[in-house]
């Protein structure tokens, strides 16, 4: 009967705070709202189309061309929306750029002369020079194994082929586990004097789609060429190199790091009717890679929270308190939005009620992470059943997203959770285009977020 | 504080009962044998290679020379896999064929002449001529539009193009809500001397790939020829009939019935070691419809629970009770292999404890509905912590399944539920091919399944 106790411990904190649970009336109420937005957003997909629109713009590297339209789409789109105030926050962003010429070849060898591999530079990478870099290759597992290799690293190319682990249930895990080789490996292969770095892949998908995303080096470390390797050909270098150790590769990278540049936050609101200083933020990055066009991550993500306000409009629902989307730029790099967004607040005393994000893909929905005392944690999953119309089956403590996260201030931080499963398959690469994007599991999204929205709206904190 | 009274009674049923819930040892145990299932069912991926090449087989009609084929496949896998026993079950099953003319085309009109339609004829239905039927067309939304047609409906073709609704939160209700078009409107149509029907495809996804399914005729009525046509040109054919309301169609289908013919339930068990009569079945339906290749309806299913028997034996794990596999034929029409379990279970005196049915699609896990008498289902729905790992959010009172449905003796009746929200873009169509499904998705199913059949195996009901 151990399991008593936790009921208990619930049974007796909702008893002593009436505040916390809402009338059999009130109830029934919000049910009929919540069924009121899966069907709008479910009939109209207005959402969907948005992202079909957004997506044909082409992929958002922060600082690019595309970026810079795509934040005119959206600006002009939440304006036909009709809402209370939109503007633009602008703000430096990264500026680094993927160049035409992107090639690794095998260039000594008995066996696989000319064999070239899917590759793509990994985002903030140097290039190398027109002719390239032309090195044997060493494979490794780990970071560790790269440190212990010490004077053998001396101008080679370090492969990092670590595999995804697709036992673990959750690929956020699996992901964890093995995204270190990209964000770190070239910044410890410099440290011991390797000329490159080859990383495989970090995806769910077993396919030759490379998948790229950010490195970081060093400050006043060695700065040398990274790029990411598709799967396949991850395991047939692996394979060659076990039957020819000293074959060499020929990388040969354009891509290059631009000085910061101007770009910005995409911010639209309705004013709250009765506390309109009472602000709920919705939002999602608007930033991509430039593989793919970011239509999970985070297109997707930016739609719904564009979708939540407009659904308020389609619906004439008036909020209490104030509900403000904000597109943050520059997630994938270096948060520069998020944080620009931030001290834009902190100078304008500007006060959250809670702030939520999107960014996870737009697959079915599962729940909400809460990042929150555990008063306003109860109080939030004592609204899990009015939710679950909208495919929400729990609501839990967890971290909400890396731009909402910075708010430190909200009452509460919170994550839109749906399905994992399928997302690293699109991640980052060439297979995140709009078609992989369901317009079910898309819209469903857009509701549950709308009325957990909404039920902080109406009910506060 | 109404929401205190379920959860006190959910307490004083839980201290009422100590049998009911498990020590937190027994938890602990039992939670890293989840894992271990969920690690071992993503890691080796067997089943997901079983179905690939169960699909290479092609697609599973009763009766057909295919079926047969994978029947013979299904043994020699459950022999391979070493359980305990194996067998067939004969049963006579339905014959019906498609035949290889299957056309319908616009043969008189001053705009749209020769525009041919993407049709497929409905399961059960007959034949044209080899001419074809000409007819002209009538639009109708329901089975009562077409009674209340009369005399109007003599010699004309009856084209039901009611949408799915895809405002509804769960697409089993927009299928239910569509559906009787598709098995009862050529009954009805051909009381009101109709020459033919045409249904709009009932799927969540709009394209053009017609969506066939089982038809009925009623005894003794006229038997008119039926056939689905995918929704892109169900909306083509009614603006065409707006424009141009007399146009005529001339449909020719040389699918047949023929008569019933013998094929079989593929049935295999590990025996219990401690309870070996307390039977669980676990189990979907092996025949599909002709086109695509039953991945999901209910290739999938069937492969999931083949390899909760192999994860039991690849992991060593000696049920307490007899766990048994069952592929029953002919769900799809006359579920003919369900009715021809029971009677042999009857006639054989075997006792189910519980029996598990997998015909939703394998797409992603949500719960598990549970048919049985109350404090059996709060016992189930005490586990519910247990197959979390596995995905599992939720226990629920709810239907199993059209098969192990009809096994009315056991204490238990369970239906595995994936999300749905994708499912019906496959459904009976071309689109249900291997490669629209997801292996982790259909291994973590499987690993629900087991942890659940485990479960029952161990503590019994």
């Amino acid at each position: 009967v151990r399991c008593a106790v936790p009921i208990l411990f619930t049974l007796v904190v909702i008893i002593l705070n009436p505040d916390i649970t809402l009338s059999q009336d009130n109830n029934m109420l919000l049910s009929s709202r919540a069924e009121q937005l899966v069907q709008t957003a479910l009939r109209d997909q207005k959402g969907y189309f948005w992202l079909k629109e957004l997506c044909a713009i082409g992929p958002r590297l922060s600082g690019s061309q595309n970026s810079l339209q795509a934040i005119a789409w959206a600006e002009k789109t939440m304006r036909h929306s009709g809402w209370d105030r939109v503007w633009l926050q602008q703000v430096m962003v990264p500026n680094w750029k993927r160049g035409l010429r992107e090639q690794a070849m095998i260039s000594r060898s008995s066996f696989f002369l000319k064999k070239q591999l899917a590759i793509a530079a990994l985002g903030g990478s140097v290039g190398t020079s027109a002719a390239g870099i032309c090195a044997s290759v060493i494979e490794v597992k780990s970071l560790a194994e790269i440190d212990s290799l010490k004077e053998k690293a001396k101008g080679k190319i370090i492969f990092l082929n670590r595999s995804f682990d697709r036992s673990k249930f959750n690929p956020n895990d699996s992901y964890g586990g093995a995204v270190d080789q990209r964000t770190r490996g070239a910044a410890r292969a410099g440290r011991v004097g390797a000329v490159a770095v080859l990383v495989r892949s970090v995806t769910s998908k077993y396919d030759n789609a490379p998948h790229t995303g950010v490195m970081y080096y060093e400050e006043n470390g060695t700065r040398i060429p990274a790029a990411t390797v598709g799967q396949i050909d991850a395991d047939f270098l692996s394979s060659a190199l076990l039957q020819e150790p000293n074959l060499e590769l020929t990388l040969r990278l354009s891509c290059k790091i631009n000085p910061d540049t101007i770009s910005y936050n995409v911010i639209g609101e309705i004013a709250g009717s009765e506390f309109p200083e009472e602000i709920i933020v919705v939002g999602g990055h608007f930033d991509s890679w430039d593989l793919g066009c970011g239509a999970h991550d985070d297109g997707g993500g930016c739609i719904q929270a564009m979708e939540v306000l407009d659904l308020f409009r389609r619906l004439a629902i008036k909020p209490k308190r104030t509900i403000r989307c904000v597109l943050f730029m520059d997630e994938e790099q270096h948060q520069t939005g998020a944080e620009r967004y931030i001290a834009w607040c902190d100078s304008a005393g500007q006060k959250h009620l809670a702030a939520m994000e999107s960014d996870r893909g737009v697959l079915t929905p599962r729940g909400f992470n809460v990042d929150a005392d555990s008063l306003v944690l109860i109080k939030i999953q004592s609204w899990q059943k009015i939710l679950e119309p909208t495919g929400i089956d729990w609501i839990r403590a967890g971290g909400s997203g890396a731009d909402v996260g910075k708010i430190k201030g909200a009452k509460a931080l919170l994550g839109y959770v749906p399905d994992s499963q399928r997302y690293y398959d699109f991640h980052h690469s060439a297979n995140d285009v709009f078609e992989a994007v369901h317009p079910r599991e898309l819209e469903l999204g857009t509701a549950a977020m709308a009325m957990l929205v909404f039920l902080l709206s109406e009910e506060g904190l």
